[in-house]
């Protein structure tokens, strides 16, 4: 019913629901090894069956208002997405998180989606920083970070156990006055 | 962060979830007397924790896809809604009501945002019957059905307990072709 | 425990309970083309694992004041039930419903059954309006509604999806004083 | 709806239900002295919302097959009742206990409340063995409990805290076997 | 983290948790025929999903403080341990349970545990009943009991349905006075 | 039931559980000022019945392995403590945290504590990094870190929402390696 155009390509936003679960099935067959290389998202969704209860486990968080899941459509299909997680409004904190299909890549789609969900965080919600995690060698998604605006806070030493290695995790964040500042001079762009 | 807009005034549907909840108990407050002709719909609100409590149960249903709920923004402030209840993906049926505040009645509101929402239920979600019950006292609400296209099935005689009272419910319902052939006519004129 | 005669052949009618399953599961292992020409009810059970936990969900709808099943039992064997369901003490509504082995039917069975359930509804719980739904094909079913005194509300069209086909669903209802003034005629045959 | 009269006078038992809370707590409060000098049933019951919560509890234990309380009225009044407790179909074993207000005591109706229960157990159920448990001090219930055939295991020694003194709990027994004899030598008298 | 020495030979009781999970499915395997002569501990743990889910119990019962299980180990290895069960701190009654495998038997680690155990049940948790239940044929388990200062309260007969046979259960007690009188007699030993 | 030593004075550390409310109330009374200078501990304690639900919340954590509370006593009253929180045995991860009455400080108890536990999620629970996260201002907490031989990984900015101010959170780790490392070298003094 919902949808935010994200570029003119036809490119929008919506929110993930369980019913989404076919298409969102077949959008991780096919990104499996790509999203997989550093993250679990999606992991452990093989089959149907797995995949609603996935979306299940995100309504559910949703509904708690912990977390929040948008896929991004391209062309009718379902090619990747932005995330809210840890979400506290009380504390005025929440991480935020994306996953994307090869396919899909070098569109700036992460980027532009990102700019409105942390809109929504910081000018709706209340929220005043921002989390963004992500192993030390996923360099594309930490650029996405720093183009955004956000700085690194430091390095969570070997703090994720991925396909038998243990990865350094960095944190970044941003602000909600830098993030305003950032979204004033992107505009002016 | 999602919005449809459903005038040229800047009136909007979105999301109504639990943090709307100050929004809601105002928006309650103003139109108690006008929305509580007919219906309970708001009548637990009393104060922010109900109207946060009221709002979650909402938030709850939408999880289990059993409803969903959408405020009406006008001028940026709260006025009203659409929502889908008894929503039963499997037997392709569901339901739809409203509730408008007594100053923005008159604009057509509800009639624009029964339409999103019901092509949803009928084009994304499969829906295959759409039902539409109201006090047969509540013509306002009725008239609206019409206009859409619904047609009466019939009368649930004393069905409805509000107010001392006992009365009808009458049940009207739109099927998916003729809905679509409703809305073909409608884009003609 | 308890238990209501029906005629003088020794039928009963008696609470039916999860440790009814194995009686249940052959019931309706029996009756399953019969009772399933028109409605899922026991569709779903296809060994006593599946009767014992359809069993324990109308226990669990009873315990909540939700429902009520009732089982028949002629010459000790369970042969159909009615049963109570949509029950709303606080709303003065409730629906009725019920199944039946072909071996049982001709002897007005469910028609005395019903005589039975539908007074304990309406002069102990305090209904107001019972309700009873039956697809349109479904001639038998309505032929008891009539003979009881149920008049005919209308007709929710195509709101009945069974077996790859949707059928209109007939709602009738009778409301406590035509009730008692049927149940006085009745008496006085 | 369901009945199992008791004697001559119109006295019956009969299931208790949450509906009951009114009735339920008028009882007690007639009797909650009497009933009280032993044991804590209905100490929790002060007014209707405590009323229907326990009544819910009892509920529930039902439906998980745990526990059934069933009520003796009296001239439409509820006046007592018997009940299983600890209930274990898989293992055989169960509790029954009583209450009653002190009017209508000295009617055997316990004694032929109990003979129903207990027959339901053993022959429906199949309960090997019953069980009895009461303070040493709780003559008149240990009565019952000898006149229906039970006989004493032996005394849980200060088991049960009451009013600030700790009491010795007698525990009675009958087993399947002893019951049915019992059973046939009430008959020929 | 915490231990209890109980002997000079290494030997220590210790929380048992979900975590010990695949120890304690070995430990059922070596002692299984052994501990399952009268009890039903363990037989439900057949691989380490079952061992965790049957921890997972015991660790949920000890957060509601109504049971707690320790494990003695000796030499590293898992080879018995004690319990509360239908623990009531308000009315101050428990009951104290045991099973060890063959190899670890005649060195009184039970006995050595179970006076930690009762000195806790009866000094910080304000027990003034502990109960001790064991089937009739159980001589090893009554005669620890009665080393302990336990007194046989009577016989619940054949209340134990275990490998296709009725047994009898013996139910002994020790009341807090008499533990601390059978303590200081043990320790001028 | 279990204590382990902490020095020469009798000073122990035992798990912390919902029957110690009204120790857990009183000793949270005494400390309040101190310990809420940087820590939301135990503000929402301001009754037995608000202590027995903070540690019932603790318990239900422990049941679910999440996280574990000790608690520090010195002279038989409680006084602090230390926790584990976030604890994934699975991904080999957990955080620590702790907290003491001003008049227990300065006597190194908090450090021997934390040896303890964190040898237990190191060498018994597999945890390969331990997080220790407080407030910049808070020197005492970090004092303690660096003295067990963590190390800072960085800075969350304005994270902690405090009081009407926003704190930088610093994080601090420790490796599995490091800590056997540090362990030896303090032996050896």
């Amino acid at each position: 019913m919902y949808a935010i155009p994200l570029d003119d390509t036809g490119a929008e936003l919506r929110p993930l629901e369980p019913w989404h679960a076919e298409e969102f099935l077949a959008h991780l067959d096919r990104g499996r090894e790509f999203i997989g290389r550093f993250i679990p998202f999606g992991s452990q969704v093989t089959d149907v069956d797995s995949a609603r209860a996935t979306l299940q486990r995100y309504a559910d968080l949703r509904a708690a208002d912990k977390a929040s899941h948008h896929g991004i459509w391209s062309d009718g299909t379902l090619v990747g997405g932005v995330l809210t997680l840890e979400f506290d409004a009380a504390s005025g904190n929440c991480e935020v998180g994306c996953w994307l299909e090869p396919a899909a890549s070098g569109r700036g789609l992460i980027t532009r989606a990102m700019r409105h969900l942390i809109d929504w965080a910081v000018e709706d919600r209340g929220i005043h920083r921002v989390e963004w995690v992500a192993a030390s060698g996923n360099v594309p998604s930490l650029k996405v970070a720093e183009r955004l605006g956000f700085t690194r806070d430091g390095i969570r030493r070997e703090a994720h156990q991925w396909r038998g290695e243990r990865h350094d995790l960095e944190v970044w964040s941003v602000l909600a006055p830098e993030w305003r500042s950032a979204r004033d001079a992107h505009k002016k762009r």
